[in-house]
């Protein structure tokens, strides 16, 4: 990967002020820090970071940074848990923030359109008045952007039901690696004209443009919830639940599961009473009708039941709604204070598979003597095993190497994926090539050549630029 | 555009006979002129066509055909309306209708796995039993390919509630250009690893690689349909009532829409009573529970009878209901008699726009003298008007083609895309510029050229490979 020159000089940074404005350049060294990191242990610093402003503004500093061979990183809200927004190679990092516009409300045509700066929480509370959504749901949304949101193709809890970013993204703004603007997809719920750029965009972690406009389709807000939670004595039981719950036909819009250690954490610290067993499964379901939201958990609760769950508990209001909801999100953070350091993964099996999934992270955690607490998305065989551990340890930092790129290595032959939701970036870019065939990988670093020939735009990520 | 060697010596159809195998290849006339043709009005006559069995196989034919620079164009059903599939520069169509299995029917998982020469109805023949089925309804489900369906990214009448093929194709195997087999995607829900390579084939109307494998994500039937119809004394009223339902965050199925020329046709031929009006909305509203179809639909109609919609009838048997999409359906087949010649445009615009796209449509209509009957799908902004005429009177020929090229300026201008559902292929391939920047046209290329460097997958078809 190129590296950014080490000493740019000082007519380069006269010329990358002009070119993004005065006041829009910073050095500081609190900025450089600020941006070295993200939401995982990566690190990189840059040698600046510019505030982008709009798409001229991006283009102009593009085709600097292209003509210079400066690293380009745009960024948002840097939560990133795979690297995907360090700086590995230098250069600059693009802060897209102040790009931060809704630029339409347009609700009779299904359709948003915004800047990448903005926030995903801003853009709920803008269209939850209207009846609308933007259905995917990042942990981190309260804080993430949309662009962010566009890079990793986000997902989150209702995936199952509602999809991913890439289901809702119509069109896009991007400026190429050498400054030129391109507009891509349309206006339309659908265009089947020419190869769709769009969604090629979607999910490319910054390596290939950076995406100044968004056109987003919305949905309206489903009307009724219905919230239960069911436990079960054997995680086999659980998994069996799962997928004959599916193949009932039945897609709750979340079906939760979390294993034994996240019981633990459940009972000990929550504010849920919860069972001593070796798998809760948390579901809701929703309808624009009371009766479809009730009528679908309760065919699902019958089959879940029968699947030898046990303690079924229907919220029978909001806030006890609000509280499970509370309690599972909370798993996230209170693993995260355990040990001293922790990383989380997003592993992706087909369905059916998901207990199976489930019993190798078991099986993987006693071999390698590594503590692994398990939540995921059992409806789209999205699990997130949370590797917890102290880093200045050397020998259970390797331990918790080993441990997870033997995970990957199952989850694949389990006919899975190693990242269902937080990207390549840098922290799986060396498993690549294990998911995919030859083929497939040297056309992925054509595609990356195509667009960015000398390898400026976020180089190093997903390993697609040698 | 490479055209075919004009003569291919005796050497190259045994090396070819080799590689596909005795008795898959034909040169018979029979053969030659069934394959010069799809539903379009293009004509172009390969030098053979050649059956595909599996995927060595064609990888072998891919070969052959790189290694001497003959055109191979994919060949499903042969239904494309923008003469995707009628071999324009010569070569070989690898007819792929004998790849035709279901391999498999993994219900727990959400997933099918296909070859590309499965019937759409045949496939979901095979799901209906489980409950479950693939969303996607092309007009031509009775026939058409699902290998066709990835190839233009296949739409219909369902798509404003379910849908694209886009949204349901989860991985894909595909043979390259030079005979390279490669997979993309994966048997997830989700996946994140890499650029989505899945994404950029489906809709790229056999220019980047012959699908050889589907994996599609496969969704519950809805139990229960509710289906009703109303009338509008005014075309902008009945616009209107579209916006508006979307507004109020209703989704149904469908909405279609047909305009006071297919309103006459149905008044004369068909078995419904119909008043004589300026449109017509069709609607089916669906769901788990009656309640939910039910509640929707009357939302929906309550909203279009404040529009002024009359005439409202629901349908209160299946039967009736059925009358009513048979009549819909058949209005497609009644505009093809009504005149020697037609051919039917797919334009797409945002949803609020299909007022003044039906608007303009009448007065494209009227100056020049062209007899336009236009129906669509309101709910996703996509119209079909139909152009009837007689091919063999050059003036009427001449009007056509300045009514429909008017018309895709329009629908650009309107913020539209010209295919909604129909793709380039031949037919729009001059228009395609009118409608993306010169960036992305180049950008498309570039695809073209790093999949397909000698330009010899499906010549001429997108004008991509200049």
């Amino acid at each position: 990967m190129p590296k950014s020159p080490n000493t740019i000089d000082g007519r380069l940074w006269d010329e990358l002020r002009h070119a993004a404005g005065e006041g829009n350049v910073t050095h500081d060294l609190i900025d450089l820090v600020s941006y070295s990191y993200d939401a995982s242990d990566h690190f990189g610093r840059p040698q600046a970071g510019v505030w982008a402003t709009d798409t001229h503004q991006v283009s102009r500093i593009m085709e600097w940074a292209q003509r210079h061979r400066v690293p380009v990183l745009p960024r948002g809200a840097g939560t990133s848990l795979s690297g995907m927004t360090v700086p590995a190679a230098g250069g600059i990092v693009l802060d897209m923030n102040r790009m931060n516009r809704i630029l339409a409300l347009r609700v009779p045509d299904r359709l948003v359109i915004v800047q990448p700066g903005v926030v995903y929480a801003n853009l709920q509370k803008a269209l939850a008045p209207l009846g609308f959504f933007f259905p995917p749901d990042p942990a981190s949304g309260s804080v993430c952007t949309i662009g962010g949101n566009v890079a990793t193709n986000a997902g989150g809890i209702r995936g199952a039901k509602y999809g991913v970013t890439q289901d809702y993204v119509l069109g896009l703004e991007v400026v190429l690696a050498d400054g030129r603007i391109m507009r891509t997809g349309s206006k339309c719920m659908k265009s089947v004209s020419g190869y769709d750029l769009t969604k090629l965009f979607v999910g490319s972690e910054g390596t290939l443009g950076v995406v100044t406009e968004v056109t987003l389709k919305i949905h309206p807000l489903p009307r009724h919830t219905v919230t239960a939670s069911i436990a079960f004595e054997q995680l086999s039981d659980a998994g069996r639940a799962v997928s004959q719950i599916v193949q009932a036909g039945i897609v709750p819009c979340v079906m939760e599961i979390v294993d034994s250690v996240c019981v633990g954490i459940l009972r000990r610290q929550a504010e849920l009473e919860v069972p001593d067993v070796e798998a809760l499964i948390l579901l809701e379901s929703d309808g624009q009708t009371e009766g479809e939201a009730v009528q679908e958990m309760e065919r699902a609760l019958a089959i879940a039941t029968e699947c030898g769950g046990t303690h079924l508990k229907r919220a029978r209001s909001r806030e006890e709604a609000a509280k499970l909801w509370r309690a599972r999100r909370a798993l996230g953070s209170i693993i995260t204070r355990l040990r001293p350091s922790f990383s989380v993964e997003d592993v992706t099996v087909p369905i059916s598979r998901v207990p199976e999934l489930l019993s190798v992270v078991q099986d993987i955690s006693r071999r390698h003597k590594v503590e692994i607490a398990t939540m995921g998305h059992a409806g789209d065989g999205n699990l997130h095993p949370a590797f917890t551990f102290d880093r200045s340890n050397p020998d259970e930092v390797h331990r918790v190497e080993d441990a997870a790129s033997e995970l990957f290595k199952a989850t694949i032959e389990l006919e899975g994926t190693i990242t269902g939701e937080h990207g390549i970036g840098l922290s799986k870019a060396q498993y690549l090539a294990w998911e995919h065939d030859a083929t497939a990988l040297k056309m992925m670093k054509a595609l990356k050549r195509t667009f960015d020939p000398h390898g400026i735009l976020n180089p190093g990520k997903m390993a697609l630029d040698d």
